[in-house]
């Protein structure tokens, strides 16, 4: 059956107590979905180590990301994607605070 | 390997003489491509049918869509998706001319 849905529509009211995520598509190596941020960052410390690769996409507003061993944030604008390869450790530095940050993220097991 | 890219960027010049696709991930069961339209529409009496199912996102323009068996088309704006499923045939009745138009679509066969 077709499903229909818009990735800017249905914001979660702010202030948001953390990320906003829906599952947009589960399939046995796939999961789709949109995560909303308004200000959230991965605290300070803390890694994301995931077992799937990653390939996210940044569809509005502005953050940064840092790969763990590298020296500088990396800056995603509106279109910008990445693809983070499973295990490669990673954290949000900055989000946009004065709009929500909506996120596209492709988690792929195989 | 971490990669990046944007999805607004490197657009293909115009005029097209046809959709640009590149393959942006592509695994097992899973096919990332951008795909760049400029008023291509789908040739009259031709369907789109599948093997995979398609979650596709109008990133950044504007399009239409019919789906076989349906009265009306349906409008994609930007933010919009779909997800068409294994042989949902279905034909892009129109997109925008004025500047490319820029779909994200996921292939999952499984």
């Amino acid at each position: 059956m077709v499903k229909v849905g818009n990735l800017l529509g249905d914001l979660p009211a702010r202030p948001l107590a953390g990320e906003a995520t829906d599952v947009l598509l589960k399939r046995a190596s796939v999961r789709i979905e949109r995560i909303v941020s308004a200000g959230q960052t991965t605290p300070e410390g803390k890694w994301y180590d995931q077992d799937a690769d990653e390939w996210v996409l940044l569809v509005s507003g502005a953050a940064r990301l840092r790969i763990e061993g590298e020296t500088k944030d990396r800056a995603l604008e509106e279109g910008g994607w990445m693809l983070l390869p499973a295990h490669c450790r990673h954290r949000v530095t900055w989000t946009r605070t004065e709009a929500p940050t909506v996120w596209l993220a492709v988690h792929v097991s195989n």
